[in-house]
């Protein structure tokens, strides 16, 4: 751990109150769009939905992908750098079980 | 990752602005008394240490031992379980270092 702000930098985008619920969702379906996300993630509101969103997207931790249809079709996947991700959740799950 | 609550609980034990430096810093010296600890994490106050400190404590992340000396020495130690975060901690570095 030669850069702590590396560090900083991860619990910042995978840190808060919504955000590893929303990589999770998205892992288990590969593809999700929004309306499904919302039913999946319990309790989030629209807004802090599309704020998370956004924010993993700037992160490059998942790809919004927009398709021109009537109504516009919006669906979610991991990138490579959220799926590389995935371990290090699985670890950091195993780590809380034990506390 | 079956239980996304103690992965939850894990993020929640080691997020925010300070923990990680806190645990990097007893990490680095093993041993660290109060006042060094406060000069190692740069522009922490004394509450937000004090506040951290108890409750890395309660998480059985970090020991606290007192000497009944005169005046009182602190010293702060990582558990068992504070240890075994210290890989988990470096994959997220590693990481965070390829955003």
């Amino acid at each position: 751990m030669k850069n702590k702000c590396n560090l900083d930098k991860a619990i910042s985008a995978i840190g808060g109150k919504w955000k590893l619920a929303i990589i999770w969702s998205i892992y288990k379906s590969e593809i999700i769009r929004y309306n499904e996300l919302k039913r999946q993630v319990e309790g989030i509101t629209n807004m802090m939905l599309s704020k998370s969103l956004k924010e993993l997207e700037e992160d490059k931790i998942i790809i919004r992908k927009q398709y021109e249809e009537i109504p516009p079709r919006v669906e979610y996947s991991l990138t490579e750098n959220g799926k590389n991700l995935l371990p290090i959740l699985k670890s950091l799950e195993s780590w809380g079980s034990k506390q």
